[in-house]
């Protein structure tokens, strides 16, 4: 954007209808801010019911609400079904994440046999290897290292540190934050009498087109095919991809998952943080995990499935455990119960 | 330290008091080690009372103990009534962790508009963006990344590869361990009819004083408002904190642990490892949380809580896993019970 | 490697019995694949009886199986009691790792009191400190920061970005992945009244020989002894050893674990991703642990240990929870039950 934009070219981006008092068309917000704390100058929007009622009171510029809230509204509303998704694209107006100088810096190194797309903004102590190519209007900022024959699409960016291993491939417009590594070795080991023999793992990694990737997220490359992230995939920090794990295209997953090898993972999931998915399974399109929840085997039909734990008063749960860990006993003493029961009804009949 | 320190001089930084025997005052101590392994020239401490019968027979120096253990101690004794916060502060005079050395390291490439204060110590291959302001008698160690416009108070330790984004804020004497990453985005999605909307990420990172971040623990920036961490939080290795939590002062957190968004935590809490905090939550002051444990909801009240799980031998866990699964049945089948109980004695009155 | 080996020479490589038909042993495999998809000029291997009808109809130039599978083989045999560990090692001759360029690139840093080992590899921006010294044939990926008086063995690899603190020891032929950090400080702290005093982190970490640790793994240095991993390790990604653990000889240990300070662990284990270990506590030799579960207290013996749960559909869950914290009230419901039923049946007697 070259210019400010104004409250009509806000809504014609967001696709939704402004309803505006007389000559506030051309307001230009200068931010965005919750409804209960933005300025006279900022945008704010209503996604929530539960915050409906600071609309009365909001002294924002203007509101990005839905059809049936507009006329509850005190100033200009920007009205779209969802206020939400109206919030995110309008987000971008008001991003004022530093770009990079355009070109290359002086300290970066890069391999004569690599080629780098027009537009491309590369900063300090970027390592890039034989046979790269990236495509146009990459950022990849200071100390990200690029191992030979790696392909990256257009529109992408790599924060600081990031390590993309040789042979990974990218695709366009994705973003991958510090710290990320894509590539590794997958965990892959014979035993030999005791001793561990390594094997060797020659797949690679290939990820979508709109992949993000957080920060200290880790991809292994496959065994003898490859690792695939499919288009519009979400990873959250701190998340670990085993090798010939496919993740299915537009599902997000929250901080700290662990997903062992071998795991097929289906499209528009939702995987909560801090899950542990087991090796060689499968997961259905659209399944929803809750965070902290263990997944030992298939999950073979959509839906919501949970194993996530909730912290009692410490003396709760430690009865609580030493129950559980006798609820064998338990079930005896009901079965006993039963045939006490049933004997005596049966010695009455 | 220039000159390396007596005993009286270590009793005094700890404020305890010596006992000693003639002329021994001035002995310089030449390491810290346990009890049974410290050498006529080493000092020593008790502050766990399963140790005390290696009291008798030590050969340390002198040992830092509690007034109810001097009596028994059979050498040069510094008297306090927390001897492992004295073990803690004595441990400083033995560190030989290298300094880097004094000035900017020539391959380090620092930004013209960058301010470095005095007594700055830059190691190879930093980089420092514009706008760039570091207090007095700050290490930057080797292939760090910082951003622009972050602020470094003074006396700041940041080890190898620390990435801190655009406009982070850390305070004085903060150390953050090698690969932590501060600013990155927060993981906010707006979903558009299966397709994610990345939601602009618009805060910042404030860190307060005295804080210590552990290697490869993440701390994402706010939506709106920043994320917060204030004075004295310490944060162990492979944490997690989303975008907008506020860690309050003095909590310490061991490693793994996963904070979604949105989270607030109280001041002096203690949270286990590997612990899964949901969003939008709140947790009191002073919550001690066992590892591993699950914090759906918020936790209003000081104490101690848990859900952490314990390893029972496979067999075992696996018929009390299948037990749980059949707990609503368990529960019908002792219902069942009373009522055939209740309904037997109804007849008999 | 210089040439290409033909069958018979992989066949003598892995201690294998060539099955061939005449002139075939001089056949040069191009690749490695699984039996359905490895084509005329690929080897394979069957390891998993499950895969056994596929040995029929692939199309490999040979196959890699048990001596009772080879009655059943199509094409040439390399027979031997374990074919996964053949897999293992035949992999190794089709493995395109790329490898550094020999010597130093002239964009690392080396401190003039290093001592680099003959063969060896350095990638850019590798930083050495004072007193280190690096074994033969060694390959130092781009970006590693290797701390002031660290040794390293022979044939050791470090992937992009690795990070190991002063004073650390890598024993030979060792693999550490990308943005691994080595030698932090462990999380020691001590409480006075209310404010945290750190712990010096006085020791370091001694890693043995043939050890290999995943990408984003942290291993603390220790207190005042030194952290140890023993021979023949393996850590796969995302798992933090905490200080003074031992880890001991041919362990291998899954994604995420968290295993807090003072633990030692057996050889030969087996640690599932995800694990929970609490610290001060001893794990037994040959203890399997499957992934996720939690050990608050010492494992004593060997055998298979769990506490990892099980996702259900969320409202099957959401019961078993509720019934979970109200075993209590069913134990005593029980009990109530079972004093009704004696009473009565002492009543009759």
């Amino acid at each position: 954007m070259n210019q400010a934009p104004n409250l009509q070219d806000i809504a014609s981006a967001l696709g939704a209808t402004l309803q505006c008092r007389l000559g506030m068309a051309d307001k230009i917000p200068t931010g965005i801010a919750p409804l209960d704390t933005a300025g006279p100058m900022e945008l704010s929007f209503l996604s929530n019911s539960k915050y409906t009622s600071q609309l009365a009171t909001t002294q924002a510029l203007a509101v990005i609400l839905a059809p049936d809230q507009a006329a509850l509204c005190p100033t200009n509303s920007l009205i779209m079904t969802d206020p939400y998704v109206g919030f995110a694209k309008a987000g971008k107006f008001f991003d004022k994440t530093p770009l990079l100088d355009l070109g290359i810096a002086k300290s970066a190194v890069i391999h004569p046999m690599a080629v780098i797309g027009e537009g491309a903004r590369i900063g300090n102590f970027v390592s890039i290897g034989q046979g790269v190519k990236i495509g146009k209007n990459c950022q990849i900022h200071p100390g990200c290292v690029i191992g030979d024959e790696v392909l990256i699409g257009d529109e992408v960016i790599l924060y600081p540190q990031v390590v993309l291993y040789h042979q990974v491939q990218i695709g366009h417009r994705c973003i991958i934050h510090s710290t990320a590594v894509i590539g590794s070795d997958g965990f892959g080991l014979a035993n030999d009498q005791g001793r561990w023999v390594k094997i060797p793992q020659l797949g690679s990694v290939r990820i979508g087109n709109d992949v993000e990737i957080g920060a200290s997220t880790t991809i292994d490359r496959g065994a003898l095919n490859d690792t695939v992230i499919e288009d519009g995939v979400k990873l959250d920090n701190q998340i670990q991809i085993g090798h010939n794990d496919i993740i299915g295209a537009h599902t997000a997953m929250a901080g700290g998952t662990m997903v062992a090898g071998s795991v097929t993972i289906g499209r528009n999931c939702l995987i909560g943080g801090q899950s542990a998915i087991s090796g060689h399974l499968k997961i259905a399109d659209r399944v929803i995990l809750t965070g902290g929840s263990s997944v030992p085997s298939d999950l073979s039909e959509a839906g919501v499935y949970s194993s996530s734990g909730k912290a009692q008063p410490y003396k709760t749960w430690f009865r609580t455990l030493a129950n559980l860990n006798r609820l064998d006993k338990l079930c005896a003493r009901i079965k006993a119960l039963e045939r006490i029961i049933h004997d005596k009804k049966h010695d009455r009949e």
